[in-house]
């Protein structure tokens, strides 16, 4: 017997209409080449993503078709994110700092006809064109087509030229709410990057899970300052979030070049747009610290800092409260959870012992998440100490990969995370570490996290980042890359003594290099492929210390 | 191009499961016909839900097989309210209060033939059985069967033999999530009761929308106090909002023959459990700041009181805001909207004076719930001042009436509300009046809940109800019952005379009649139809002041 209520889809179309209607003199803002602001109002975006939607309809994209998007986070980004899905049509924002190899791939294995691109990287996408025989059409997003480009079988385009002129409402298709409305690309820290296509369903319930009272909270007469680039996991959903709740947004965008954002520029934007919530990594929030100690402002605008990406550590999050009095909230996705699968809000009915595990830990899970630890076959119980693969399943978790069935990545519909985790009696995650960068040292397990948690305790270090190495004795051993604070000075065994009372001596790393820089991913995180190349190379000059003695 | 998230139905078992997990330790709190408490944790509910659901499984229940609920707010309620639809069944709350009649046609139109019933209704239920021959079993909600019962054709079973040693696991089927779920009825107020089946989709999307920011907000930690009796539209979906984010929920029950709560009780429930949210009606708001005058108590526990049933008049507003310290959040909706629609949570980007008139109207409306005021056939535009029938569509929104097609009240998919209204360009609602409650007179359309709210600014009184009657010269005219407070003294005069500067004269009431009482329906709205009835046969000694002059 089926009920009476309306049975209407869940579109990105009805999104950006609620979003124009109810919320019209909102704003969000991007950044041009030069990084100077661009507040757009929603009901402005609304009315250009119309006219970019019949633009890209004459240009020949129908139904299903995948749409290429190159750019940094500018407010034509945001049009094209929502026009490209609701006109039935599928946006494909693509990394521009990632590699030609996988750009290439990316636009080929999705048959993209047509992709919008930044001047900036104008002339780059066209070189890879020869690679590209089903490439009819490169949109230039400007009022203008660069001169003197190269001679190929690409269309090119000026964004505003295309736009000229259209009618400012679009005929939105009633689509299946289970039609594929964006693609994103995990960002292949351990492996080749995999896509995942959401739905408009999925979008809408990811959405309201961040408009949630025990997730993001957003609402009306919020302002959030992101930090998180729009090609990583559609800025985690904001655009989407922002025109469902009415919270205006700032999408930040770093240095043309350059993938992270440096302490200065972010404590500018906190100064400029005087943010009610900051969301943002763990290494932004490191480069911020920096800043902030250097430059003192007061971040009394924030109620709170809304951090995912990675762990935080434990003397990340109590320098925020203690110096800055900001309260940071975790966050824990992943590309195929659309991304956030989990916020780490405490329990009001929990000890003051517990509710600091639970906001140090990676967060609870909403109820439209499914969330088990398994032990090679065995279900582990939520005793808060018991290890094994954190997996999940459920509306915005992918059941596969695009073009990939990958049956290694999922059981009985569940998504295996790679994560290594342990979950409370009271539903909290605390992720121990990737599985890849576990460290198996003469049959125990050590967590990478935790031991650069552990070291960048240290007043003097900066950042730190820890791989496990071959070892003679024990099988693999921690290996530490420290990174000082300016004008620094350590040795390997002060900071070494330094873990006495932190951490088991056994954990502790035995091999220290002191590098000037630690290789990060184009999303921020610890580059561990990369470090673990270089160490194999023999490019670190690496002190070893009292070696690990087994308990 | 379908995406590749994974396809799994929104369903009340999930949602179920997850309470259970995840806030094990929350409780909710039913009374029992003592008006004891009986608070409940979250897993138990699960598990006894579980064992009904084996329990009616024994008795026959199968898919979409619709059992019917005649109790007041007790957990055991909680439980099947769960049960019911997560087995696949369909669960029907009927209100205790109700004419034989209504309850009779309710149970046969639905082919009911398993009935949960309080012990203080058991033998009115018994005495309905002669004219429903498929009813088959009533399940008492008791330890044990009541001696002496009529002998009919039913079987009657006690709740809690049933349930002793069933297993406290189910395995709850995968549904399609459009399954009906749940009925409620319209409570009649203008024509017959009209049922509605909300799925179990409706059910979730309405309940992600309750715990969003700008709805009820609810989260973890909260503890919430509801009036609203759990037949009353599923008490506005509490229950399963409060599962759903881990609120913790105390329903209130009125004294068992009362259909609403009175101030003392109200008081003593709120010093007890100290909520930090209370949902509840204009009706039960009134009664509670009668008895806050007499018996002072503070309120400092209060976030805000979320409130709906009927429009919010200015007085009562300010009297909590004023003498309390606390908001009134307005909330709209109907049976047919899950029930929740709208909430008047102020636009911080407005100024002063139109954030309180937001306040002071019935709410903004969600991504999910679109809106549109016509007249006529002319839809109206969004101006705050173009006054039509307010029509709605949405995933919670009905798009038809059990066994009754009423193609009167649906337009293009659109649910005729009744309600005229006007909307405001930041999507702020404002109605007017129900359009058959709305005076026309001369030309002119007066409310009569604005001529309501006005008589009742007057400190001498408690309460006041507005109904049209023929006038030879204008058509219609307002007629007014006044219920003073205990002591208070007021002749019609002075009344009228003290709506200068609050009402233009040609609105004010030329009728006036003081009662000891007004009618009122079993939710607690005036019930106009019996004032208009008792109006007509002369019951009411009316004064007749100046006549009303056009403008």
């Amino acid at each position: 017997m089926y009920g009476t209520m309306l049975d209407t889809p869940l579109l990105v179309s009805r999104i950006l209409e609620h979003g124009a209607e109810r919320h019209g003199a909102t704003t969000i803002t991007g950044f041009d080449s030069r990084l100077e602001p661009r507040p757009t109002r929603f009901d402005v975006i609304a009315a250009r993503a119309a006219a970019t939607a019949h633009a890209l309809a004459e240009l020949g994209v129908g139904h299903g078709d995948v749409v290429a998007i190159l750019s940094e986070s500018r407010t034509e980004y945001v049009e094209a994110v929502f026009a490209i899905p609701a006109m039935g049509a599928v946006a494909m924002p693509v990394n521009i700092l990632r590699s030609d190899d996988f750009k290439t791939s990316a636009l080929r294995d999705n048959d993209v006809t047509i992709a919008l691109v930044d001047p900036e990287v104008f002339s780059s996408v066209l070189e890879l064109t020869a690679d590209l025989p089903s490439l009819r059409h490169v949109v230039v997003v400007d009022t203008h087509v660069p001169t003197g480009h190269a001679d190929t079988h690409v269309e090119v385009h000026a964004l505003e030229a295309l736009l000229d002129g259209r009618p400012t409402t679009y005929p939105w298709p009633e689509l299946d709410e289970r039609t594929a409305a964006a693609i994103a690309y995990t960002s292949g820290t351990s492996g080749n990057s995999k896509g995942v296509a959401y739905t408009h369903r999925s979008i809408w319930l990811h959405s309201m899970q961040m408009c949630m009272a025990e997730s993001a909270a957003l609402r009306s007469g919020d302002t959030i300052l992101s930090t998180v680039p729009m090609h990583h996991v559609m800025s985690w959903g904001l655009p989407y979030a922002a025109f469902m709740s009415g919270a205006g947004l700032v999408t930040a965008r770093p240095r043309p070049g350059e993938g992270l954002h440096t302490g200065a520029d972010l404590a500018k934007l906190l100064g400029t747009f005087r943010p009610n919530k900051l969301m943002t990594t763990p290494a932004a929030l490191q480069q911020l610290l920096g800043q902030l100690e250097a430059h003192p402002q007061s971040l009394s605008h924030l109620s709170e800092i809304l951090v995912g990406g990675s762990g935080v550590p434990e003397a990340l999050f109590d320098a925020f409260v203690e110096r800055h009095g900001v309260t940071l909230i975790q966050a824990y996705g992943l590309t195929e959870t659309s991304p956030i699968a989990a916020f780490a809000r405490p329990d009001p009915h929990s000890s003051a012992t517990h509710r600091r595990a639970q906001i140090l830990g990676q967060g609870r899970f909403p109820a439209g998440v499914r969330a088990r630890v398994v032990d090679g076959d065995r279900v582990q119980p939520n005793d808060g100490w018991s290890v094994g693969e954190l997996q999940l399943r459920g509306p915005w978790v992918t059941a596969r990969y695009l073009g990939d069935d990958s049956p290694e990545r999922f059981v009985d519909g569940w998504l295996r995370t790679g994560d290594m985790a342990s979950i409370t009696p009271r539903g909290y995650l605390d992720v121990v570490d990737r599985a890849d960068d576990i460290i198996a040292s003469g049959g125990e397990l050590i967590s990478s996290i935790e031991l650069e948690h552990a070291v960048v305790r240290d007043d003097r270090v900066a950042d730190a980042a820890v791989i496990g190495v071959p070892d003679d004795r024990w099988g693999s051993r921690p290996m530490v890359l420290v990174l000082l604070k300016p004008g620094a000075v350590a040795t390997a065994r002060s900071l070494w003594e330094g873990l006495d009372g932190v951490l088991e001596m056994w954990k502790r790393p035995d091999r220290w290099a002191f590098v000037d820089d630690i290789p990060l991913t184009t999303v921020g995180k610890y580059d561990k492929v990369a470090i673990r190349a270089r160490y194999a190379a023999g490019e670190y000059s690496v002190t070893r210390i009292a070696p690990g003695s087994a308990r």
